[in-house]
């Protein structure tokens, strides 16, 4: 059996325990909810009291012009480094939604002959909401899979109409990792693109975005990116589609000179186009410090910690929580598997509420999940023995 | 003529002077910019360090449940005792641009058989550049207004075609306040709806967005509501339209209970089904405190202290600026005059960086426009004496 001292031996051994100190948690919380939403660094919240405070108390309006305002092309330079995209590609700015929005229709607007918008059923809520809205406006057809298997899309794009197959890197559900590379190639055989969702591998496992095909993706910055509740997201437009990629918010930041207020919108060079308002300085301070703090840890070993917890992860359940009705939801293999392992139940909801009573932070997903977040830089695989351990304790014994 | 003393005896009776504590504005800096940016507040430099060491650092995920879900209706509430409206109509979230993409759309789609936009040549960019987006994407066309005058509205909308007229409440390069009330009754006696930005009067002066019968309008909250860098925006949808207005960009915080994920969007009820993404809750906060110090001042005590800075700042200008080659470019009427004065120079470019090199701040508009702003809870009367003082001695001494 895999003994309390087993998990505390694993965290002496890991590499990567100095990173916990970088992060403020509270001595006594389980927290396992990395995925949703990542803990607070030291240098987040340094930097936060200079920029409030030396920047914005200080400098004032003159901040725009010392740094204030290439934030979201720095801040997405630094970022792309982290998922696989040479500079130039990457901005930071409005939330996911907003970003996918952005996206979804700059990719229609380039196949303007096709009808169908593929994706699938169990994509995140407002990718499949987003999705959803836009057919509607302009009179598209969606085609939900129920599944992201290379052939499920294969079979599903064949002879069709497809102007774009949007997917999510991650299932924030099961962790299950869709083959982003192979299954560009589907949708590029199909004439079709691909915009990819990458909110739950940015950050935690290689993401390949130039060397994958990927055109057009988005993300999130407050989940392994760490960059506080509700931080702006991303957007990645691959170098080739550039000059034609026009997204729908024409505001002035993505313009052109925008200081001058010219009349008439010209888009800026480049990935600056895919701006629209102001960039939220406050937030796009913590995401950098949030990236920077990753970068200097380096996706690889993110990665190979991130495994090893999810490995362990497994075995306990199938340890402890196996004959107590609970079932490995997550893909086995590490290879298909993402930073965090679902655990099915019939009472997963109320064991959730019960885990957190005992300062524990899982979350559950409807309608039997309780995901079991791992956060590389931070959770210990002390926590995850103490996590499952509680959950075996709380777990009404079969019926 | 004026002198210094009399500035200084003016800040002695001014009642609001109290509240220039309440900002840490740098001793010797004459900030005459809060137009584009406010200062920083002391309260919402505490707010903020509260919510990231205690509530992102402490409650971690759990602070969704704990009031930052419901932060852009608790603000967006709040707020809206600002602008004269009612609970339930006013949420905070993306930025000024997104914001008002996701209203002009949603007027649009309620007059689908009209195919004019109506606005001003002069409008701010931002709102210039998505109208001209919108309308290239639905093949509308744009009526753009040399003016904002009843009559010239009036004419423009005459057996129109325009589904929806948009202006600004207070123009961003003169100051000059549009008759919102009486150009709402022209826009619908010509059946458009009219969609307002009011980011150059929300928490300077009164705005009736209820009792005008404006139908939606959008605004900043950087500037004199004092929320940061980049800090949303707002929109406002009348209680009256709230049930059949659709925004474009179906995120889940917009959908009725979106923490079910389920499949299938349903709008909201009420103003929350304006959201799109998630709500970024450090920014919320500082938007909060600001408008919550606006509040306790009271809007028609700050309206009162910017007409007597702006009537001040006029009679310097004419004293010392007159003969100097500098015109002044707002309205002299204090009751059409929002709260900063724009002086027309034919160097005030140059003009604006030599102000900047003495730490007087202001900005330059194209082409020749110094703007001083006036920010009542923080700009003292000695603050515009020795901002003009400075104009003055940096003034070119005629051809």
């Amino acid at each position: 059996l895999i003994s309390r001292s087993d998990a505390l031996a694993l965290d002496a051994d890991d590499g990567l325990r100095v990173f916990r100190e970088r992060f403020l948690i509270d001595q006594g919380l389980v927290y396992l909810d990395g995925n949703s939403l990542g803990p607070l660094g030291v240098g987040v919240d340094e930097r936060l009291r200079s920029v409030v405070r030396d920047e914005w108390g200080s400098r004032l309006i003159r901040g725009w012009d010392e740094g204030w305002l290439s934030l979201p092309v720095s801040v997405g330079d630094r970022l792309g480094s982290l998922v696989g995209a040479a500079p130039g590609q990457v901005v930071v700015a409005d939330s996911t939604t907003v970003c996918f929005y952005k996206l979804l229709c700059a990719a229609l607007d380039l196949r303007p002959d096709r009808r169908v918008i593929v994706t699938d059923r169990n994509n995140f809520p407002t990718d499949r909401y987003v999705v959803e809205g836009v057919a509607a406006a302009r009179g598209l057809e969606v085609v939900w899979l129920d599944g992201v298997g290379v052939d499920e899309v294969r079979e599903a794009m064949a002879g069709s109409e497809t102007a774009v197959l949007t997917l999510s890197h991650v299932s924030y559900r099961t962790a299950a990792i869709a083959d982003m590379a192979e299954i560009n190639r589907v949708a590029h055989a199909a004439g079709a693109l691909a915009l990819w969702d990458v909110s739950h591998s940015a950050g935690v496992l290689p993401v390949a975005l130039d060397s994958s095909g990927t055109d057009l993706a988005v993300g999130c910055t407050y989940k392994y990116l760490n960059g506080g509740p509700g931080a702006p997201a991303f957007m990645y437009a691959r170098h080739e589609l550039l000059p034609s990629v026009r997204q729908p918010i024409w505001g002035w930041l993505g313009r052109r000179d925008p200081f001058a207020m010219e009349f008439g919108y010209e888009p800026a060079e480049g990935v600056t186009a895919l701006l629209s308002g102001t960039p939220p300085v406050l937030s796009l301070a913590a995401v950098d410090e949030g990236v920077r703090v990753v970068a200097e840890a380096g996706v690889e070993a993110v990665r190979a910690k991130s495994v090893a917890l999810g490995e362990f992860t497994i075995a306990l359940a199938d340890e402890q929580l196996s004959e107590l009705g609970f079932a490995v939801a997550s893909p086995r293999d590490p290879a298909r598997r993402g930073s965090h392992v679902a655990v099915a139940h019939a009472d997963a909801k109320a064991l959730c509420a019960s885990l957190a009573d005992r300062a524990v932070i899982t979350d559950f997903r409807t309608p039997n999940l309780i995901r079991l977040g791992l956060s590389p830089l931070v959770t210990r695989f002390v926590d995850v023995w103490d996590g499952v351990s509680a959950l075996r304790e709380l777990a009404p014994m079969g019926d």
